[in-house]
Parts: C-alpha cells; sequence; structure tokens
C-alpha cells in the first residue's frame, strides 16, 4: 500500500501526476485547450532523446547497459512509428521518458532526463523545426528565382507599361520585371538564410535556465543534432532566445508574403477585362453561380488572404511574449502555430505562383499598343530636346507637359499628336519652337526604342537584362550551394547519431 | 506674353506648377497634409544632387563650367543652412534644383535633373536615413553590452531566483543574467548589420524604375555617397527595394525593443514592495498627488509605451505599402515617420535602461534570502539522490516533489524541512527511504552552491560567467572594428565628393 | 453526344464543370487550401435554401409542386446529417443545390438558385454564424457578471491592496475589485448586443450586389431566418456590408479578450511567492520535469496566449480586406476562420476564468497584512490633517510625503511610525508640528477603516459595495431579459420556416 | 531653515519635488520624454478645476471664500489664456493647482485637489477629449452622407459595372454606388453614438481607484461636465474604463477608415488609363519630376495612408496597455496621442473625399461603353431563358455560360455575338436550341434594360434608389437630432457651471 504513488510503469504517464507535488489531475477543459500541441515537433525530440542518452553515456552520467536499454527501445518504437507511439503513451514534450518507462521501467527509463528539463526539449524541438521551415522556405525560394530568371529570358522584348500611383509611368519589359521580382527573392533568401544562422544554435544541455551541475557536454549533443554552435549563457538560451528567436521567423515570413502579396494584386489587376495583360489558365479560376460570365482569379487572392496571416503571426509572437523575462510561456505556443502554419503555406503559394506565371498567356500586342497609348515614353522626347535641341532637363521637360496638356484638353491621343503641337508648347513656354520633324517626335516618343536605348547597368536593354539574368544566376548557384551545405551538414550529423547509438547498442 | 508659362526663376517653387502638366495648383488642405513630409531627408539630399552633378560633368552630360556653377550654388546655400535654405525655396526633394534655378537660372540650374527622378531622390534620401539609423543603433547597442557586462562582472556571486510562468525556477545570480542579456543584444547588432548590407545599396541613377538613356554612371554616384554597390535592375532598385527595405528596419527594431521592453517589466516587478529586489533611484521615479507613499518606475514604463510603438510601426509599413507594385507610393510616408520616430527613440531609450541599471541598488540580502525561501534549490536535491543513493532521476524528482508537497500542506517552509520529511516522502513513493542527514539535505538545498556547482560550459559558477564575459567582450570589439569600417568608409565617401566638387569648382 | 455537357445528375458536383465557362477543372492544390471553407456554415444554408424555396413558391416563381419537391429532398438530406450529405457530394456554399440535383434532377433541382448567388449565400451564412457567435458570447458574459457580484459578495470585507503602475495604491476590498470586473463586462455586453443589432440585417435576395429582376420578397426570407431586417440597399448588404460587419466581431471580441487577459495577468501575479493573494487549485497547474517545486499557473496563461491571437484577427481582417471595393473576396475566410476561433475560445476560457476563481482560495489574512504594510492607506492620514488640524491638502500630502521618505531613509517600516516623526516631517516641511497622538495617526493608517470610510457612491464601504452589486444584478436582469427576447426571436422564425415548409410539402 | 522644503508658493511647480516624497528631482531626459503629453487635455481639466471647487464648496469641504478665491484665480488664467497660463507653471493635469498655489498661496490654492486624484483628472482629460473627437466625427460623417446622397440623385440613371474579385459582375449606377456608400457610414456614426454614450461617463471624484472619504458629490461634478451619468463603482471608473474605453476609439476610428480607404482605392482605380472612369480635378494631383505625362492621384492615397495609421492605433493601445490590472499607466498617452492623431485626420480626410468627389468628372459614356462591352448583364440573358424558354436557372446559366466561353475562343466580343452561337451553346448542353431572336438577346444582355429591371426593395431601378435616399435621409435627420441634443447637453452643461462658478465668486 506503500508504494501506491508509484505508479504501474506499463500506465506511466508523466511525472505531473495527482498524488506528487499536485493533489488533483489536470482539468480536462484545459487539456484539451493544450493537448497536442507540441505533437508536431516529436520526431526532432525523439532524436534529442537519443543524443541525451548518447552523450550521457559518453560522459559517465548512464552506464553503457542502461544507455544500451533506453536506446533499444527508443529505436522499438520507431516501428509503431515515431508520432503514434509517443501520442500513444500521452504525447508531448516528454513522451519519449513515458514510452521508455512504460517499456523497461523507471529504474532504467527514469534516467533518460537527467540534466534535461522542459526548456531544453521544447527549445531543441522549437529550433529544429524553425530550421526546417527555413530550410524549405530557401528552396522554394531558390526553385522561384530560377523559374522567373528563365521565364525573363522568354520575355526581354516583350514591351509593357511600368506603373507608380497606378498610373502609366515607364516603358519595361516583362522579363525586365520578372528580374526585378527574382532580385527581390535574392534578399529573401539572404535574410532566411541569416536567420537559419541565429537560429540553429543548440539549446540541448541548457536545462530550464542554468544547464546541470552533472557533467553534460553541451557539444557533443549539438554535434549529434546537427546545430552549429551552442550558447555561450544557458539563460540566454533558453530564457531570451526563445524570445527574440519566436519573434524573427515571423518576420522574415512577413516580408516575403508581402512581395508575394504585391504580386498577386499585379496579376489580379493584369487579369481584369480593362487591363487585359494576362490570361491565366481556367484551372486556376472559378466561375460565378449568377453571373456566368465570370473568371475569377483565385489563386493570387489565397497568397493575398495569406499575406494577412503573416502579418498576424508577428502580432501574435510580439503581443503573446510581452511581460516580464519568462513569464509568458504556454503564449509560446499560440505564436509557434501561426508562425508555422503561414511557412508551410509559404512553399505552397511559392511554387503556385510560379506554376501560374508559367501556364498563363503574356498578352504581347495588348501590352506593346498600352505601353504606346498614355505617354508612357514621353521622358525620352525631354531628352531628345536636350541632347538634340541642348534644352535644359527642366526646360524640355516642361515644354513636353505642355503638350500634353494640350493633347489632352483637345482630345487628342498619343497617335495623334503632332510636331506642330510640341511647338506651340514649346512657344507657350519660353516664346520659341523646337522645331523637331514628326518623325524625330514620333521615334522619340517609341516605347520599343525607349526600352532598347537603356544599355546602362540596371538598365531595360535586351543585352542588359541577359547580363543581369546571367548574375543573379550566377548568386542562385552560390546559394544552392549554401543549402546543399547546410543539408550535408545535417545529414552527417543524423548519421553520427546514427553511428553513436549503433555503438552503445551494439555493445560498442 | 508668350512666355508667361516660364515662371521668373527667382520664383520658381518646382515642376509643378499651374499651367504647365496640370491646369490648378495643388490644394492647400492636401499641401498641408504632405508639405514638410520630406525635409529631414534634405541633408543627404544635398549631397545627392552634388554627386549626381559631379557624375554628369565626368560623364560630359554637362559641361565643367555649367557643373561649377550649380556646385558653387549648392555650397553657397550651405551658409544659410542646408535645410533653412531648401525649406525658403519650397522643401521637399526637388529643393536643390529649386534653390539653384532661383540662384542661376534655368538654364544653367535646370540641367541639375537630368538623367535623375524622385524615385531615385527620394530612395538616396531613404537609404541614407536608414543607415543613420542603423548606426546610430548600432552604437548604442555595442554601449549597452559593454555596460551589461562590466555591470554583470559586478555581480558573479549576487546569487538570485531565475523565475518562468512568473514562479521561483532556480538560483541564478544577477551578473549571470546581465550576461544573457548582452547576449540577447549581440543578436540585435548582428540583424542590424545585416539589415544594413541590405540597405546601403544606391538607387542613385536608377531614375524612376529604367534609369535613363543619358550615360549615368551609377557605381560613380554610389561611390561618392557611400554606397556599399548598386542595384543590378533599376526597377529592383525603385520598385522593389522601398518596399522590403521599408519592412525590414521596424522589424529588426520591433525585436530589439520586446526584449528592452522585457527588462523595462523585470525592473518594475523587481521594484514592488512584494519582490523589492532592486530600488530604482528616485529621479527616474513619480510620486502620486493623492497616495504620498508612491514611487512610480516612470522610465521602464516609458520604454514599455515605446515598443508599442514599434509593433505599430510593422503595421503602418506593412499595410499601408499593400497592393499592386508601386500603388502605394505615399503611404511610404507614413511608414517612414512611424520607423524613423522609434529608432530615434531607441538610443534614449537603451542609454537610459542602462543608466538606470547602473544607477539602482541591488538588494543583494534581499535576492539571497528570497532565492533560499520557496525552494528554488530544489533540482539539485534530487540530484543528489542521483549522485548519492544511485536512485533514477525521475524517481528522486518524484520523492522531492512528494516532500514539497507535505511540507506545504503541514504548513512548513523550506527552513524548516527535515531529512524526515524526505524519508517520509521517499517511503510514500517506494517503500524505501534515502537515509539523507539533515546536513546532506541542507547542503543540497543551497542556492550558493547550486550556482557554484554549475561551472559546466553556460553555467553560472562565478569562473564559468567570467568566461562568458570575456567571450561577448571578444565579439564586441570585433562587431566596434566592424562599425567603426563602416564609418570610415563613409567619412572616405564623405571625402571624395568634397574633392572632386573642388575639382570642378576649382576647375580641376 | 451532343448532350455530353450536361452532366448525369446523380454525379452532378457543381456549376463550375470544365466545359461551361470554363475549360479545365480546378486545380486540386488550389482545392484543397479552399475546399471545406464554407463547411462550417452549412446548417444556416440549410435553413436559406429552405427560406428562400418557400418564398419563390409563394411568389409565384416555382410551382408549388416543384418546390415540395426540393423541401422534400432538403429535409430528406437531414436523415444523413446537414453536415454530412452536403459534404458528400461535394460541401460548399452550393451544396444544397447539389445534393437536389442528384437527388431529383436539374430540371427540378435547378430551380432552387434562381434570383440568388453566391454573395447573399455566403453572406447569410457569415451573419447567421457571427450572431450565433454573438448570442453564445452574451450568454456566457452574463454567467460571468453573475458569477462575479455573487463572489463579490462573499468578500465584502476581504481588504486587499489595489495598484497601480505595479505600486500599492490604496486599500480596497477583494468584492469591490470583483464588482469592478463585472462592470467592465457590463460594457462588454453592451458592446455584444449592438453588434448583433447591426450583423443580424438580412442580405438574403440580395443577390451579388443588385438582386433580381425576379419578384423576391426579400422581407419574407429574412422573416423566415429571423433577421430583424433588410438592407434598403443591395449593393451595401452585399459589398459593404461584408466588410464592416467582418470588421466589427474580432474588435468587440478583441476588447473583452484584453480584459480577460488582464485578470489573467492579476491571477499569475498573485500565485508569486512574493506576493501569495490566492491559491489556485492544482487542477488548473502543471509542474516541472527538472524542478520539483513548481506549481505553474497554466489556465491564466492560456487566456493571455488567446488574447495575443484576438488581437491579430483584427489585423488579418483589416489587412486581408483591403482594396478598391469587392476586390477581396476569398481574404474573408482568412478573416473569418480567424474570428471564429477565436469567437469559440471565448466562451471556453470566460467560464475557465469564473470556474477557477471559485475554486481558488483567496489568502485572507496575507492580503489584510500586506495592506497595513506599505503605506497603502496613507491618503487618509493626509485626511486627517486636513479635516482635524485644518492644513490644506496639499500641505497634508507634503507632510506625510516627508514622513515616509524619512522612514524609508532610517529603515523604519509602517508598524515603527511615531507620531513624533510626523511632526518632525510637518516642522520640515513649513516649522511647526501637527500634534497627532500615536492613537490618532495608527487609526489614519488602518486599512481596514480606510475601506470603510469610504461610503459615497461606488466606494467601498460594504453596504455600498451591497449596493453597487444590486444595481448591477438589476441590469444582467434586464440584459438577461434582451437575450431572451433574440432567442424567443430567433425560435419563433424557426417555427414559422418549418410551418411554410410544411404548407408546401404537405401540399398547403 | 527649517521651513525650507515649503516652497516658494510664487515658484511653486508641482508636489513632487525633491525633498518631499523623493529625494532628488526628476530626469531632464525622462521629462523631454514626458513633458507636454497632457498638455492638450488643459482645457477640460480647466473646467475640472472649476467644477470639483465648485462641488466643495457646496458640499462644504471648502468655505465659500476659499472657493471664490481659487475660481477668481482660475478665472484669471483665462486672460493669459488657459494653456498659455498652464503651461507657463508647468503644464500638465495639476497645472491649476500650480497656477492658483503661486498666484494665492499655498493655504488656499493648496485646498483645491482634495479628493481627487491624478486618476480623475486624466481620465476627465481623456474623456471629455475623446468625446470631443466623437462628436467631430459625427458631424462630419453626418455632412458626407448628405453629400453622398444628393451626389447619388445626379447619377441615378449613370449606368456603370460593378465588380467582384476584380472582374466587372453586373451593371448598377454611380447613384446607386453612392447610396451604398452612405448607407455604410450610417453604421459608422451608429458606433460612434453607441461609443460616444459609453465614453461619456463620469470618472470625476473617483480619485485614484476607490473615490475619496469627504462628502464628495460624484453626480453633481458629473453634470457640470456633461457627462451623462457616473459609474457606479470608482475602481471600474479609474483602473477598468481607462482600458477598455481607450481600446474602444480606436476601433470605431478603424474601421471608418477601412471604408474610406477602400474608396479612396475605388478612385485610383477609376482614374487609371485603363478604366478612365473618373476624372479628379489637377489640385488634387502631383505630377512627375521626369515623366511629363504622369498626373498621380495624391489625395485618396494619403486617406490609405491614414488608414494604416489607424490599425496602428488599435495595436499600440492594445499592445501598450497588456498587463496586470493598472500596471501600464504611461503606456496610454502613446495609445491617445496615435488615436487622437486619427481622429483629427479623419475630419479633414472625409470632407477631402467628399470634396474630390463633387469636383470630380464622371465620364458617363466610358461607363456605359465599359458597362456593354464584357458581358455584365448575362445574369438577365439566362433569367430571360427561364422565364421564356422555361429553363431551370440552372440549365439557363450553364448554355449562357458556354455561349460566352465558345465567344472567348472565337476571338467574339458581346457585341459580335448571335443568338445562333446562343443555340450552339444550348444544344451543345443539352441537344435543344433556345430559339431567341438576335433582338431578344440583345436587349436581355442591354445593361440599361438591366438597371431598370431591378425594381424590387434594394434594386438598381432610378425610382427604387430615389425610395432609398429619401429612407437614409430621413434617417441622417435623426441622427442630426441626436447630434444637436448631445451638443445641446454640452452647452447646457457649460452654462449649469458658469452660473455655479458666478454664484460663488460673486457671493452668490
Amino acid at each position: 500500500m506503500k508504494e501506491m504513488l508509484k505508479q504501474d510503469p506499463r500506465k506511466y504517464k508523466g511525472y505531473r501526476s495527482s498524488g506528487i507535488r499536485l493533489n488533483e489531475p489536470f482539468m480536462p477543459e484545459l487539456s484539451k485547450l493544450i493537448d497536442g500541441r507540441n505533437n508536431n515537433m516529436l520526431p526532432p525530440i525523439h532524436k534529442f532523446d537519443q543524443a541525451h542518452t548518447v552523450m550521457q553515456v559518453e560522459q559517465g552520467m548512464l552506464t553503457r547497459e542502461a544507455g544500451a536499454a533506453i536506446l533499444k527501445s527508443l529505436l522499438g518504437s520507431e516501428k509503431e512509428g515515431v508520432i503514434e507511439s509517443r501520442v500513444r503513451v500521452g504525447g508531448g514534450l516528454h513522451s519519449g521518458e513515458q514510452y521508455v518507462i512504460r517499456d523497461i521501467g523507471e529504474e532504467i527509463g527514469g534516467q533518460i532526463h537527467l540534466g534535461r528539463s522542459s526548456g531544453d526539449l521544447s527549445s531543441v524541438g522549437i529550433n529544429v523545426m524553425q530550421r526546417n521551415k527555413l530550410v524549405a522556405g530557401m528552396k522554394a525560394i531558390n526553385r522561384a528565382r530560377r523559374f522567373l530568371l528563365e521565364f525573363a529570358a522568354q520575355h526581354l522584348q516583350t514591351v509593357m507599361p511600368g506603373y507608380t500611383f497606378g498610373q502609366q509611368g515607364q516603358p519595361l519589359t516583362f522579363g525586365y520585371q520578372m528580374v526585378a521580382w527574382a532580385a527581390s527573392l535574392e534578399r529573401d533568401f539572404e535574410r532566411f538564410a541569416q536567420t537559419y544562422r541565429r537560429i540553429n544554435v543548440s539549446p540541448a544541455g541548457s536545462a530550464i535556465m542554468v544547464g546541470s551541475d552533472f557533467p553534460i557536454d553541451r557539444d557533443r549533443t549539438a554535434e549529434l543534432l546537427g546545430f552549429d554552435a551552442v550558447h555561450e549563457n544557458c539563460a540566454d538560451s533558453i530564457l531570451n532566445r526563445s524570445m527574440d528567436d519566436i519573434l524573427e521567423l515571423p518576420m522574415v515570413l512577413s516580408i516575403i508574403y508581402h512581395t508575394m502579396a504585391k504580386w498577386a494584386d499585379d496579376i489580379i489587376l493584369w487579369s481584369t477585362s480593362e487591363f487585359q495583360f494576362i490570361d491565366v489558365p481556367d484551372r486556376y479560376c472559378g466561375s460565378s453561380s449568377i453571373m456566368m460570365q465570370k473568371k475569377n482569379i483565385s489563386g493570387p487572392a489565397e497568397i493575398k488572404g495569406a499575406s494577412s496571416y503573416a502579418l498576424s503571426s508577428i502580432v501574435v509572437a510580439y503581443h503573446g511574449l510581452k511581460g516580464p523575462t519568462a513569464w509568458a510561456v504556454s503564449e509560446r505556443g499560440y505564436a509557434l502555430e501561426a508562425t508555422w502554419r503561414i511557412s508551410d503555406m509559404l512553399v505552397v503559394h511559392l511554387d503556385l505562383l510560379c506554376q501560374l506565371l508559367k501556364d498563363s498567356r503574356i498578352n504581347v500586342d495588348k501590352l506593346l499598343t498600352s505601353t504606346g497609348s498614355y505617354w508612357a515614353a514621353a521622358t525620352d522626347l525631354g531628352g531628345y530636346l536636350v541632347r538634340e535641341r541642348g534644352l535644359a532637363w527642366r526646360t524640355a521637360h516642361q515644354i513636353v507637359g505642355i503638350m500634353i496638356r494640350l493633347a489632352e484638353e483637345r482630345g487628342l491621343s498619343q497617335k495623334d499628336v503632332t510636331a506642330e503641337l510640341l511647338d506651340e508648347a514649346a512657344v507657350a513656354y519660353h516664346g520659341t519652337p523646337v522645331g523637331l520633324t514628326q518623325e524625330e517626335m514620333v521615334s522619340a516618343l517609341d516605347p520599343v526604342m525607349f526600352v532598347e536605348r537603356r544599355t546602362m547597368k540596371g538598365g531595360t536593354a535586351a543585352a542588359e537584362v541577359q547580363r543581369q539574368i546571367n548574375v543573379f544566376k550566377g548568386r542562385i548557384t552560390e546559394d544552392e550551394k549554401l543549402l546543399r551545405d547546410i543539408e550535408d551538414r545535417l545529414a552527417d550529423a543524423d548519421q553520427k547519431l546514427s553511428k553513436a547509438v549503433s555503438a552503445i547498442v551494439n555493445g560498442g
């Protein structure tokens, strides 16, 4: 009867039993809210359980025999499935211990957690999950960068209007715009990679804030788990890092989502009846139950919806974690749920966006006609007056501005305009005509020539854009290497862990 | 009469005059909302005006004589004051041109803007402003890191409780906690420095989205303005970068503010009558008009208020910039205003926080007493049972847990507890006593010994914390060098610009 | 062969089939993102399907026979389950039509949607869902108000400190504080009820923006669905209202969650070892896998996490819906998902909070001791000097302030202070002692008497707080009636709908 | 020398002097951050100072003579200016006391604050400021509602496309759309008015949380300050209400700003070269320094920028106020600053938006042409087939959908389509032609007839829209009355206060 507080190991469901520190079981209503919150982290925690056991044996904290028994039990759980077997015994951060104690009893199984706490368990789980999300994101970003540059190369001469304030600004090419999109993703890759470096540092062995008085070898556990380093200070590792680490991921995700939502809005705008710049294939579109003519661009709208969710994940993390140091702990779960959901969406949405572009028909003729209809190349008429008539830029600018106003007032469109009107404007401005021929004027306003004249670094001429593509492709190759190195390093760690486990299990 | 549209140069207030492109002057109600928005960027724009002129002369876009006249006029404005003279002529992005045309006429002055647009003007202004904010922030962060480590060294043996969930967790030292704080700032420095690299790329010469057909040398202008590189694609430079660049700064600012707000909350909590861990000097405090006893901790509360403003600056930027590419332009002004305000606050608040800590009295005795009163070191009693009695960790943990519950149920505090109670718990758990002496138990629960036992990497023992301090100081030294290099490079660019200007003005 | 485009009715999955308006089936990746989004709205849509059919028959848009067949089919689906049967045929807004066409063919089943669109289908679904969330919220609020007032009545004399800035301010009672909490919920009820009125207006019959040219009777459908009114303008109903209606609910939810999170923080603070004002029962608490002494207050932490989610739901709605009128449609799904999740949590969390308070032990002695230890009643010593010595309030205030500073400087606590010290302060201030007896001073500083002296309206004296309780209880009774009226009205509508359906089905 | 702590009244700058409760003056760096924060609330606080004095005299807390002296002094300050005189003596909440003590000495002047605290001072200031913002907002909303309805009446027959998903949906009229806009503002008015009722409750006399033991008459002070009621519980008044009151205003402001930003986006979209639905007058527009053709729609962009600021003000308030009850106090200042700035903008922006619409040219012909070009009226061709050919709606819908797809595949636009094509579609769908004449088809697709056919409640027919206008105008009249009642009540209170002050000053 005196043994009653020690549970039957076969039914062991964790240290927080009624009758130990606390006198009541946890409230079912609360369990329902909280349970399962950490179960998506079980695979990395399964590895941490192994790595910690290996390290314990190597450091003499655990006999080889006990270590072997624990490791065999953990490996055994893999048959049923890492997640399945752990959820069956209650799930959560401590499901490894729960499984092992059920399997081989508390005398040996109860040694697995020595020198560890929920603090480093959850932090290892979080950091590994986050690095996985970052790696998946970096891969998707690189796929998208490659696609955009290849797509760009097909449209080096597809002239289209560039806009500011929703108004036509200057001619550029569709390919040039795609290069700009790829350039933006390059910075996203960089942000992801830098965040990866900050996150891939090991909290293992930091326990709950001060490490342990047992001879934990944090470097060894870090090595077995693929971390690049360990934190110098355990309180930093557990109490601080879980804070700024958790804030940073939603932020880098939000920046890329903001950009993707912008592209989605471009595609929706370009698909209106009024613009007709692009035809999105029917499979990305819905129709209407009442308006039979409707073809609604659904894919990009999803991305825009998700982008609002990305911003909101920053708010959840920032607001939820407010308070004195480590005051907010459970609140982290809300932040992570929101962040991880959006990181998973990112990969789907980025691939979808590229596929949609690839599948769409770019209305080359309509783009060109539109670019030539609303004075988009006016800048170069000003430039021509500077070059050929020696006018100061501002003088030329004002004269062309007056001419466009006069055309508008008289209901003339770009194609109706004459060299006389330009002279009228010049005279109105400073008393002297500029004396261009009609041919000179038309050629100065031609959007195709506008685009080809910009051969400077960063310009729109086809050859220059090809140069840009080459530069950006070179950088993707570097970033792909960086990513391969990361993956190799993680695979290496996995192998090291397997070997170390085998060595112990097999009597090494 | 025909010359009426050309303004008297002495009254020139900019290209958007009534009668040129548009027929009406800008609405006063709108001017009032918008005017002055860009005036804080006038100093960097003043330099861009010079650098662009120098580059024009060097590229043969402008005669040396015209260049010299423009540069003399710009230098002349400095007597009155860069901001003052420009605001007098109307202010804003184009105030350099306005000033020069007023000064030397449109024929020459009107040439300054050739190959440029409001796009690169504002982007140069924004990027320089943002790099300045980042540099000021990095300096403040380094000052704070140094201070915290020096402060830490004074408190290597000041034992205090560490908390999670607002409950006492384990003993640590005040110095150890300060090292953790400094470690967190190290990551902020890194984020700031990485953002700096992404932001310090030159938009000059990208004009509004596609550069120019004049032979602009973007590398030269970048060099004269201290940028580290130029963008490969001008649309990226103007249409994209002004988007993700503007999103990133509020995010890195928000992360550090979140951390500072956490420290502020710690200080406020530690200052309550119930905790009494720290005495903040009166000069940081207010009192009450009705409750004479009140000493309200005002300084930290300001930091917490500003932290809500930091988060809100992300929201302003993210929401304001939503929409198709370059659809939102004016909205950027709202984002920048919010961001720059919070970056200026950062420097003040971070210095204030350090000063406040430095000036406060740490209640060393109270901290120690508190750490010994609520079982903070219980972990090590469990550890002792593992080491000395060969119990599995989980068994030891459960036994000590039961003992603490029994003590609580019987109204015993930590100091009242006896080895018999521990045995009672052990028996209740698994039928066998553990048989510690009272001395063993007291020593296992001693918070000072707890702290000193943690000699592992990342632990709390004084010597180990001193080691951590040394590591972190080494990294500050590296980061200070990084920062000096940045500042040297910027000073260099300034000198190059001055020399190039002189060469032209003095007939080089 | 020519009939191939008309689907076999038994396989009908909706109007957006490949070969009708669009040539390709919807992309599986997108379906996966979108599918099921509207399925939680199926029960109200099931009723709308019936009400619309009834109205069609009554208006002569549909023959009685056809109407009866459609209604029988719809009623038939209830055997399988409204949601189950509809999900089986493809789910979504149009699942009623899908079910009926499968069941009785397109000739009759294809008539159900006449004069309707996805616009009013989804808007009816949304508005009914939201009114249900609001009703559930209002009920939970009223339960909580009643509980808090009853709980308050048990603590009319439980003196405790009130705080501002985290510092003890003035004595009050636990009961008084609970009345304040209940008062706050009264405003939440009011906000919910007012939002209910704005939301419970019928979009049925507004179709997608302009209603129909068939003789739709919108008032009749509204009556059958329990709406209080119909919108005067259909574009307002569909294009606008889905916008501001969707913004308002997350806002009223956020206000109450902010308040609940504040109470949660109070409870966590009160549960620290340093405060010890309240003992939360073990079933609301977790412990630690390493720190055996830990009792972590989990329940309130969940509420705080959810509160960050509440704020984020505003952000999702506000950001997701940005853009030109009805530009964002799918984005609404993200907003609703976030909002409805938090509304469901509200009911659980509010009940949990009340239950936790009810189950907790209020440490009456500790509360009183604490209130008497840090000068919380100092205000009344000042008041006493005003009343008995004729000092100006400011003079009295400064003198008591000086006394407290002197006590602090000399290491004296409240219980050590003497009338001489007060005189010393008075002399220091203006040269004259105040001459109180020790008894007068002690009595002026007594927190129990402090509380009882406040008999004014809104004060803390037990009798006055009882009066407040009575007032607030009276208002709950009114609000319960308001809620019953709402529920009666909804039940009435349900009955009317059943009768009208029966009349048609049974041949009226 | 002993009197040194009592300041020379002529230099009195407030109770928080060095040497009273605290030993050091407030830090200048902090003063700089905080000073002036409350100075915009000085006018309502000036009235509260008077009302509190009047009430003190009436309640016998203050002799009539002393009251008269204080009131004379306060009235005297008005010559210099309420704000100016108060800022001169140090500013802030207690500047009335500071002014009076300087003027007439501490013996009398020091009595003004009896029974009051910074808590009710700031709460009265905040509530009055907020009710003023709400009243100004309600007036602006009513002006806008009237304008939109009058504007609508001019465009009852201006047919234009309505959109969803950015795609043309169905025809409606410009006037109908304006009625929908006005309808939306009606709900904003209601929200403002309801928030007003919750905010216009008096905190005066609640002191810092528990009122006073002096015989304060809270109802009297409330009456003199124009409040509609007093709170039943003083802790609710000060500790809670300052929380939910502060959260509610930014929320109702954000909802209306979201709507206004949507209209701004509509106007910008309608102003593109591709849409050309509306010509915004030049005075609301900017041009470009490089692209002479540009006419940028600046006014609406400002509103969109401000809308991001509105959302951010919710975030500042919600985040800043997080924490235990009354833990956050200074943070409120950040929330109020953000909120009040956006409330002031609201009035400017709403008037600007109406003025811009009024001044713009609606391109009636372009709107009609566009509506007839992309099948916007297709719905009614389906309806015609239902009515005239007895098809089920779904059958008709699918047939018309097929026809539009066939037209698109064959490069036919709406005007090219023939009755034969419709028959081809019908045959393809179910093997039978529908046999319409060309005339029937053209008439079914006519947008003008589409609009006129919708005579149902809420429809687009001119007469029905005129009915809607009449209904909404009637409601504005009611709301204007509600607003006048509010203003009358406030004016009444002002008069009562003046009379009560005179009665005392003039010896009653």
